[in-house]
């Protein structure tokens, strides 16, 4: 299946727009673990090498939007800090009514909207303490 | 015409769940100004008469989306600190190919979303001081 995996991208990222080392590892982590499982996973900050880049903006969010209409499974990650790109995407998301994972850390807390969410019929969520057993929780869902 | 003015409202309001006064009172000035040059306005805080109800988010979500749909324009109220609902009511009225305005007040800094997305040719960026100006800019642009 294709996942298109939202995530805060330009709040993580240093001054030369170089996103947090210990944040890349966790993300290419999760997404080698969904690839293993014989999925493809589109997810920004990978696909633009991971860095901001300056040059087309628009470009780059039709971009992201292709990605958003033409995916399986919209899996968003969901932090205390409000990401504007993982809830503008998940707007997306819900209007072409694509099947949901809303996924937050174990004790974060999660903004009114995304907890609104999970009483969708399409939304699911669930909470992970480590990055590597939440691809597990993907894929289990998934496999329903 | 219809608008729809979104605006941050969960993290405005205080442990009681009412929104902050001087906030209210700006968008209500906005509201009305825009209604008194023939238009209709939804807006969440208003239509939840200035407070947030926990009763049914699922039900109060579908019923902001459904006002989305059928807008004719889609205001949002893009400051530093970045609303989840906005974000995510902006990515269902880009999805539903809606005429945008996105309105900053001046000197705040606006995220990545919604700087790329003034570029896209539905999207209409501005910048205001004061609220009772504000509606005039809007009305200028939709008068064109």
């Amino acid at each position: 299946m294709k996942f298109f995996l939202s995530v805060p991208f330009s709040s993580k990222v240093d001054e030369k727009g170089i996103l947090d080392k210990a944040y890349r590892k966790d993300l290419d982590s999760l997404i080698q673990s969904l690839e293993e499982a014989g999925h493809s996973v589109f997810c920004a900050p990978k696909n633009e090498k991971w860095h901001v880049s300056e040059r087309n903006p628009v470009k780059a969010l039709r971009g992201d939007m292709r990605e958003i209409e033409a995916c399986d499974i919209y899996v968003a990650l969901v932090y205390n800090e409000i990401s504007a790109g993982v809830m503008f995407g998940t707007g997306l998301a819900v209007a072409n009514d694509k099947r949901i994972v809303i996924a937050a850390p174990t004790g974060e807390e999660v903004n009114w909207v995304s907890n609104a969410l999970s009483g969708f019929e399409n939304v699911s969520s669930l909470n992970f303490d480590f990055y590597d057993e939440l691809a597990n929780q993907i894929l289990r869902l998934v496999s329903r």
